[in-house]
């Protein structure tokens, strides 16, 4: 196989994943964002969640903030605004933040040192748990906390449940395909019969 | 916030991901089959993927089959049979087969002592690179490579993208929301404009 057509064959193998904008902003209070498709649930309790980062990528300046500060922001991404979160994948030097180049909005919230994504339905502020590299290939896999969610109340069930279809998330398939699902349903806890 | 309550958002708070059937086999060639909606791709070259195992859950037969044999399958879940592979989540004795339980068909390949989902349009052999206990909150995390993988070819676009529409896999939210995605589009290369 050519490297370039396995890369984006083994990239789309896995189907459909969540797309979310990592907020950041360093020392200088110079911001960032970049998108990411590698977000996976740990646990509910306590709330966290991992990120698989990179160091080749673009995503070593977010990574970079996040060792800084200790905290960023993830901002799902809305079908809405697909175009300006795929192009903050584009390979902006540092002293360039991705809000700029793409127009998303910068939200400052109180006593929070990290941006959000004003456009994002659903806003959450994480802290940095732990950090594990990975030996077999050199990727970082970034251990985080939830600490608050900003969210209408309306998006959410009575169960807890977010309704990401309410909230028009969108979800990505490789580096570069997106898509808008619908429901098919919600399935009873399932028993043994 | 109440524990059920905030499992579920916690749960669903990330949005669609992948849904797959990890197929296993033990020692005594006992089939277990499970649905899993935390596998991150981690590289193309090598092809690397990693899943999230909960110790408590029912996934430990299947964790403790992978270690057993070293290998295992992954099955793209399809919009057709999103109620067995939700079944197959019920907490059946190791004695019993999700094959069985939920009706889905075994396939065997040669040389190859684990079971496919004959129901599956992705089919994905794989072996054991990894394990690392993740101590915050006592999952695994499980590192595997793709041996083979089993699709029609007409499923693969000339770039070596994988069509998820065609091939029909569905996408998860939360662990009982089930969903099909639509194509809004695909981006090209992102560049500094």
């Amino acid at each position: 196989m050519d490297v370039r057509f396995r890369a984006t064959f083994i990239n789309s193998l896995w189907g459909f994943r969540p797309l979310a904008l990592i907020g950041t902003s360093d020392k200088f209070n110079r911001t960032n964002l970049s998108i990411f498709n590698s977000i996976v649930h740990l646990g509910a309790n306590p709330p966290l969640f991992a990120m698989i980062v990179r160091p080749d990528s673009v995503e070593r300046h977010t990574l970079e903030n996040i060792r800084e500060r200790g905290e960023f922001t993830v901002n799902m991404v809305g079908k809405d605004f697909v175009e300006q979160a795929h192009q903050t994948s584009a390979r902006y030097p540092k002293e360039v933040s991705e809000f700029d180049a793409t127009g998303l909005t910068q939200l400052w919230r109180n006593g929070i040192d990290v941006p959000f994504v004003k456009e994002s339905a659903i806003q959450i502020h994480a802290t940095v748990v732990e950090e594990y590299r990975l030996a077999v290939n050199n990727t970082q896999f970034l251990i985080a906390q939830v600490e608050q969610v900003f969210i209408e109340p309306a998006t959410i069930q009575e169960d807890g449940y977010v309704d990401h279809i309410k909230a028009q998330t969108a979800t990505g398939c490789g580096l570069d395909g997106y898509y808008e699902p619908q429901l098919l349903k919600r399935l009873p806890y399932a028993k043994v019969k």
